[in-house]
């Protein structure tokens, strides 16, 4: 069960942080994903110019990669941020985007995992079974298993790793490999708006610069997704609006009065 | 005249099928054409890499390419990427966004089509002119001419290269090079929202992906972008809520009621 | 005191000009600022290939170079279109984001301002108090002080530029070295809203290309980004609705009422 009393501390340090959450991430997801982490009270910074990943990750409080738009010079900086994270002892997350679907994702989310080690990785099912050694089949970027089919393999990558892995789907779990939590909140048209794993996968960055460990930044962001995703969607009139009111749950986001929602 | 029976099966089946789309866009549509494809049922996948290209297409239903943000490194994912779309006999939709307003994209669009031909090749008035060959001044990115000044170059370029060719404007055109049909729905103020000619594009894939031919694809594409704009217009009290109130149209649009409300 | 009339006058061509607006800018902004510089009236192009620079500038009416999303060849595209600025007479904005950052930002924000004289440099505090040759303590793309505390260096790069100075804050300052105007408009959720710096700069673009001078062209762009975030503030419910509602009323502006909303 999630400490409650520990979800408010690290909702109130967001906001009184204010972490610099370094973002390498899709074109697709930028915008969403800094306007998240303003709404929480981050502070985001998108740059993956390999010149400058040194400077920028020495100055974060938390790194995110997202492999969600590859390219050679982008794993480049990839490369070059993550190199910094463990130099400089900064947490880092992985969203491996769309892990299975092609061989430059797979290998480039599974070297970054074996040579940087990153602090949290964030996933749907079919790509944490993809980097846990499952042969399924990928359908792009969007999920073909539910997150219950990757449980095991998520708790032996978390194992083999040390990185906690946590998988968003309609219940989301985190584990470190021992410990399994779940997040029961959130709701189906969260996935029709795009750049909804890449926001939970930002989230946990914020939160893993300012929580006392890895586990409690990954389960206290997939709570805080899941209520203002709840939240968002008892107001929304379709998906556009659900992307509207969502950035503004997060901004309205009550820790004391919010924390009674998390369904567990 | 649409055939609306055909036009609620295809609705339909975007949504049963939840083609697999693959764009390669420009980062300033992004993120509103994910937005609406996953809104219409289909499933999104924005990627540029060369070394992907191959595998993408392959496990897609449909390809769209937008030469909106051109860099020799997009070029070169966009060539594999249509070398691909013929190799794996995969329907692909070519959005010339500028062509006209530089030599690359203009000389970039005519490659494509003359290599490897485009299923459908989606534009407005003036970017169809210009690839039919007239000589006219190009405005950056949007129209100087109306989409019936296009129709006559339409009907040729359709036929000399055996694409479908879609004119977006305050009537929309689409042509085989024989059959000429109009779609008259929409409103002035989808020109004040930025991407949506990008967005009639990618819903032309998703449409292209499950349609009988890619005429019908073209046509009950721009007729639900039609519809939408019509029905958003109607709610927004603005530019900023015509996108939002776009999207919501789009993910609750009811082929069964809205086909009634499509103009010829 | 800013010329009301004049500000009338300009708000006005912006929407019969139309200006076309060439913005460099980064990933998070393009979309936002696509859709101001369309609720305003005026027409965007976002384009960085350095192969279409020389084309692309010289049919735009005004140039906005943004460093936010930097890399080797996005720096390279920022060049040739500065100088292409430089060469056929078009004002130019440049929005030093993060200048302070990294080395790599600093100096490339020098090098466009010494090389090719920006009629207008628009940034946060920080950045402008970099440029100015102050050794701060820079985080990240969000400042770390006062807009005041930037004016005297604002003053001094003005002055050795030849440059008008912007500086946007909780009061914006707008400098040519002699002159200062101030800006009292405008809500702390702006800040809240990712890339509304990026948009404020497109905007200074946008009235660059119409004003009688780049002083009122600042000025000007600052006073309605200021009246139009004081009216979305009053009516947004959050942040995600915020920058919904910043559009809107960018598109609902009234030169003729709103002047009057313009605090000095």
């Amino acid at each position: 069960m999630i400490d409650l009393n520990q979800f408010k501390i690290d909702c109130a340090n967001v906001r009184k942080q204010s972490p610099l959450t370094h973002c390498i991430t899709n074109y697709v997801a930028m915008e969403i994903n800094a306007n998240a982490l303003l709404a929480i009270g981050a502070s985001p910074l998108m740059s993956f110019a390999p010149e400058e990943m040194d400077e920028i990750v020495r100055i974060s409080n938390a790194l995110v990669i997202n492999i969600g738009c590859l390219d050679r010079h982008e794993i480049e900086g990839m490369k070059a941020a993550a190199e910094a994270a463990v130099k400089y002892g900064k947490p880092w997350v992985l969203d491996p985007v769309g892990a299975g679907a092609s061989r430059l994702r797979t290998e480039t989310a599974l070297e970054l995992i074996k040579e940087w080690h990153p602090t949290v990785i964030r996933g749907n099912a079919s790509e944490i079974m993809v980097l846990a050694g499952s042969s399924i089949v990928s359908k792009g970027v969007d999920s073909n298993n539910s997150s219950s089919d990757a449980l095991d393999g998520a708790k032996a990558l978390a194992a083999i790793t040390g990185s906690v892995v946590s998988i968003s789907g309609a219940t989301d779990y985190i584990t470190d490999g021992y410990r399994v939590e779940t997040i029961c909140n959130g709701h189906p048209i969260m996935s029709k708006v795009t750049a909804m794993g890449c926001t939970a996968s930002a989230l946990t960055g914020a939160f893993a610069a300012v929580s006392r460990s890895p586990f409690e930044a990954a389960l206290h962001a997939m709570a805080v997704m899941g209520v203002a995703g709840d939240i968002a969607a008892a107001k929304c009139k379709g998906a556009g609006s659900m992307g509207v009111e969502f950035i503004d749950a997060l901004s309205n986001f009550d820790a004391e009065a919010n924390a009674k929602l998390i369904r567990q």
